[in-house]
């Protein structure tokens, strides 16, 4: 009987690489994975992170886009290392691409790596980057029902941020709901309220990242 | 040698589906596609819409949703005929979902179709539901360069509605900037800026609509 060649699965195959991405970043590196819609505010939220940690930590940034560099240079503009990723229409990225990004990095120099996914609140869920956490970014005005409507993102997520609390005001959204949705799907992940604009909230993103940072590293001094 | 059967490509098989949808509908019915990002507005205008067309003309919805009946209650509470596909995590809407949705409207009754397709910017792009017409739903809050870091949803649009527009004051977004954006992306696109909240905007919206339908059966009667 003829062989038959069969490809794994796709998610299999990226699987296998994102545990490459891990181990190639290595124990010292914090990966986090930002998903969200269009809109929420990871560029924001990203341009906010490097300026206040600016001295303390060093950041790396992967962009992932469907076109243009514009995320990129914005980041490139707070004097942050950073690769972009065009995926060219496709929806979300995937490990293999974190894998040609890398080299392009100054690892070496890196303790804090955020890779940018793809606007989109669905697609990019079921493929891991090798991150070490998973960062879902939602913002008040995408309003209280996002949680039990796109399940699986904040199901995937260790913690949440919700964006945009300056506008609570003028929207008719509450933000106990979003949070009670929040954990109703998830209830380990950390919930952070903040506004990028105001920069309300702000410390405690931060010390999320500096207590990740340290978990980490402690980790895999153990071990 | 042995003939070895292929399957035909998912989007010509799509397409060949959208047809049939196309004529099911027949030629008095309006059929929008609602495309936007999760938390841009859609449900919010088909209530809104429904509400002001109350005794001119007779919706219908179909709601596209990952998860839950949320959206199709509150387009329900319209009084509006509704149906619900829930996609179980798939990421945008297909026609032959659509083709299984129709028997359960009573489309000689309904002058205009409006499909909700799930939240997302990117993938339901290539999938032809057969409708009439595309409207991608943008909001203020999510910047002004989306048109071009999303090229190809504003470019497969015939209409864009700029949702938020009573958030304008509180934001650092120029609606110029992003008419501006999506015009370079695709110059033929109707562009609405409206807010569901004060109403500012809809009755340009309602107009477009009435135009369409109007359009639609003159198109019919002198085939």
């Amino acid at each position: 009987m003829t062989r038959i060649p069969v490809i794994a699965n796709v998610l299999e195959y990226n699987t296998a690489v994102a545990a490459d991405v891990r181990r190639i970043v290595g124990p010292r590196v914090l990966t986090l994975n930002l998903i969200s819609s269009p809109g929420a505010g990871k560029t924001t939220l990203i341009e906010r992170t490097a300026a206040a940690l600016k001295g303390e930590l060093r950041l790396a940034v992967i962009e992932g886009d469907l076109a243009t560099t514009l995320d990129a240079g914005r980041v490139a503009a707070q004097g942050v290392p950073v690769v972009q990723i065009n995926t060219n229409g496709g929806c979300h990225l995937e490990a293999r691409q974190i894998m040609a990004a890398l080299p392009q990095l100054p690892l070496g120099e890196v303790d804090v790596l955020i890779i940018e996914n793809v606007g989109n609140l669905v697609c990019p869920v079921e493929f891991d980057l090798g991150e070490d956490a998973r960062v879902v970014v939602t913002s008040l005005t995408e309003g209280d029902d996002k949680p039990l409507k796109y399940p699986a993102s904040f199901m995937s997520a260790q913690a949440v941020v919700v964006n945009k609390l300056d506008l609570a005001p003028y929207l008719p959204v509450s933000l106990d709901k979003l949070c009670q949705s929040i954990t109703a799907i998830n209830s380990r992940a950390k919930i952070m309220p903040l506004s990028c604009i105001t920069g309300e909230g702000l410390e405690a993103w931060l010390d999320w990242i500096r207590a990740a940072l340290r978990a980490k590293r402690e980790r895999s001094s153990l071990s």
